[in-house]
């Protein structure tokens, strides 16, 4: 990105942004999922009617690409072993002649449906927490997904359709929303984002990476998604919400509109509210069903990988209806 | 593994062992997955009274190493980017000034907690559902883990801790028990295995990874676990087992003491019958919970990541009391 | 490449080619590279005049990205330990306090400047000296490039600077040149390509990736260079051509404008008569210090990695006027 | 490794060490290999007399493994493309019909024959010539391994054999020598070692890799060497040594006996003297060689890869005779 001249720094624009830091200890690091208490999560079992289940990740390494943030590569798979060593002669002789196909990935751990560490993105050399931005050097030993992998996410999810609500596919490129258009969607869907519910947002964006070449979809890479307002984050923090998830890349607007600023939700609502972001999911098989049905709240159940000090980890996040 | 005199074939000992091949039509990939219908996914998430959840995967890339098969490698993450590349003036510049983390993995796709591709192993050049084993060349164009990963495992699990049942930590290298065995658990431990019941088994062999050095672990490396008889394989017939999970590498005996045959199960119970096989789960935290409240059987929630062409995937199972 | 109607197959645009198979054996793997004997060696060593030095391979890593064949990905540099790992406390400690920097490389050997190893292409299921592709899976087994980097490769190296001689910068994409133009331009640079030279051709090619986007360098990838025709063969057969080193991806123009084939030469000078291939060089320097002082003639000096079951290395190429 | 008590620091160790910072100006990155001018390589070629050559570099992605610093891992080749994609229908269509073998390679810059960046070891927050220990953060941004691989190293090489010097096939683990050995090992080998030599020194250790399994090679890790003294550091410097090479992964005996520092010579020689330090070399048959024709200096060709912000790189040096 391109620096923009007269953007305020994130540290001005959130100065009296509210904060979570301490407010689960000193030590914490997994922030507002500690909202889904088992309580929460009967109330999220309470949600299953018929046993229809949903898995929205999107595939990884898939021929024709999988969506990036720009920058990153698409993850990379590679066979060490397959029929073809044994019909050469190459494979491992077992006892009993087993034979077995093996391979390898390398990926970025934020390259595929993932959830970010706490710690992922920061300002004023402070992670969530208060945690110190040298914890990240090398491998994060503070506020990495390890705790949120332990944790697990179950929860009441509720998904709130953008696009269908405005009558499109698709969001535009940089089209923005908020919680009052949440709240509108949610109205004219029938469901009630209620406290501590697991917000989850389709814009389509994610669905249009399949629909065109891959250099249209990366061609002047903006984002729609929500934008940045001190009420907005407000609303985030009554609400209590644990986990924001969207079928974008980065959750939010690439650019807020109005300072200018890149991704200034990361800030507000993950660094120092401690909202769980999970990023590039797939939710249109998913919002179909929930409009044919009229069912938007359920179950929903994740878990990212245990990586030790990532950054964040690849989930395949699954709704049970 | 070095050969043996005089072990028969796998084509040899199982040429009379059950298939469920065609089953589910010729082009199935999932297997006995498909018992898991939606009356199952209400079954299993009837079973959830206390709001408990326990992730069920080991840590990966941990600074001990993880527990893998001898031959492959343990995950190595890496940092792109992190706090150090802005103090030295290296991060990229967002206007606003949001800094971030980044990070990169390799791993082997089968080197943590994983499900198993239905096509993982074979004999007679074919894997499940008669598919051909030349389709795993260069990676799987049929039953490989993606539509397993796509579907998502949701059911009643239950767990059958044997080593607690043998007044163990850890089952001896090389310890074996079958179907009559797991039964006689269940019922010391109060609990049913029922028809299309996820099994889940635990011998304390990968919590003892983390107990002494790696070194020790991989030396003369046997696993505990079940083992082959004609009669247990038509046990997971009957019962119509969707999924095995265990606490070791590779969910059976490593080798069968009666046969000489390498990890026979593999080729019995999921090539053949479509089990589905997932691996190097941790195990010892929710026995230890499960002893305490004596609730055995859960719900329990898997997807593997969607990897396209992979052999398998890892995951973070979850399971709900 | 798309598929090309009418386009004749390598085995029938080359049934009559002439090959050195058996030549040296059937189990050599180095190919015409025999030619540079430890006569030929003080030959080159002959042609040593002021003592410069050039080396020839491209930057790997770069941040403007690397020139490499669509569809390969560039090689990507991580590190794993630097001064950053001190600053915070996650240094290892040796005695007396040393402190080091570490990092890895993913890439492809065929990623950068590179040797081929002889069974890098093939038709008609056998590679160089008539060996089965089979041979190839999962690793060379023969004429892998770790013979070839075994061996080394010295000799008298001679450049032709192609785009010198039609008065460009850069030869235009799909511009194609033969052994007559190639002595045409010996001539005028008053040089002599003489039996068992190293053939160094200078297209400009390579040295236009860091003139220009490098979207625009892969938009309509055509490159230029050698163009097949039965007597360029058999002129690079009886010159006893060891190497044929340019300064571009694939040593030969991308598509013959004749037949339509793609890579024509890599078929009928490398398969067949063992030339080894040197490509992705940087030649600019070199060819402007030649044109300044008429030394068109030299000592080359190259040894691949020795990549065990390689099918090509990374290199970086000497050479000494 | 372990700490030791009442080690001094490196700081205090060399306080009076000889320094070449500055010699070559504030932006040298290349150090001692300054002194192989033209004139060095005019006097390297003149060692030649049969046209022998060898190659000096280990295999890489052995079977057996490849000799490499406890803590990295040994390189790995994976395949991406060979004859059995094509036989199952998964190759690529090129107009001809050509088909390819292509594949990856994943390695620490280190991890096999290199040469170190002179800035990949120091002390006191600062790098060969005085360039601040931060610009090795991220990727070297000052004397990483580029330059050396831009200039390449020309010159007289001579073989010490320490080895045979003292009638063993491998020099025992943690043996000692120094500068008085190394010209009395040459006299005995009837040559000098002369101003600007390259250095070129057998222990027989790399060799002794493939004689044993590796586990018994890592086991008490201990390499032998050369050891530091005032002396020895005068010796280098006066004779302005542009490049020391070995067949030991680390050029130095790995513990000083007399300080308990480890790797004392890498801060001595490299980082304040610049002095090139090439290691993991294969010496054994050129040391052979040499034995038999009297023949103990030559000349010496390398260049390493041209990694772009390396800490080092992989290299396959040339000994022409």
């Amino acid at each position: 990105m391109g620096e923009v001249k007269d953007v305020p720094l994130l540290s001005e624009l959130l100065k009296d942004s509210p904060k979570n830091w301490g407010k689960w200890g000193a030590d914490d690091e997994v922030g507002s999922l500690n909202y889904l208490t088992s309580l929460e999560v009967i109330r999220g079992v309470g949600m299953v009617r018929s046993g229809k289940v949903f898995t929205l990740q999107v595939p990884m390494g898939a021929p024709e690409g999988d969506p990036i943030w720009p920058g990153r590569r698409t993850a990379q798979r590679v066979n060490v072993m397959d029929h073809s060593h044994y019909q050469c002669g190459k494979g491992p002789h077992f006892p009993g002649e087993l034979h077995y196909a093996d391979d390898m990935m390398i990926m970025y751990l934020q390259g595929s449906t993932q959830y970010d560490a706490l710690g992922h993105v920061w300002y004023d050399d402070q992670i969530y927490n208060g945690f110190e931005a040298e914890t990240t050097t090398g491998g994060m030993t503070k506020a990495s997904v390890l705790p949120i992998a332990e944790k697990g996410v179950v929860g009441r999810g509720v998904l709130i359709d953008m696009a269908r609500y405005r009558l499109k596919n698709v969001l535009d490129r940089g089209e923005t929303f908020d919680h009052e258009d949440l709240m509108a969607a949610a109205a004219q869907q029938g469901v009630e984002i209620k406290k501590h519910d697991i917000l989850i947002i389709r814009t389509g964006f994610i669905g249009s990476f399949y629909t065109m070449p891959s250099d249209n979809f990366y061609d002047n890479f903006v984002e729609p998604g929500l934008t940045y307002s001190p009420e907005l984050v407000s609303w985030f923090k009554d609400m209590e919400i644990p986990n924001l998830v969207t079928d974008t890349i980065a959750n939010e607007v690439t650019i807020d509109p109005v300072s200018g600023i890149a991704l200034p939700l990361h800030s507000a609502l993950m660094r120092n509210l401690g909202v769980a972001f999970t990023e590039i999911t797939i939710l249109d098989e998913l919002a179909d069903d929930c409009a044919a049905d009229g069912q938007w709240a359920f179950l929903y159940v994740a878990a990212p990988l245990k990586v030790v000090g990532g950054s964040g980890a690849p989930v395949n996040p699954v709704v049970i209806k």
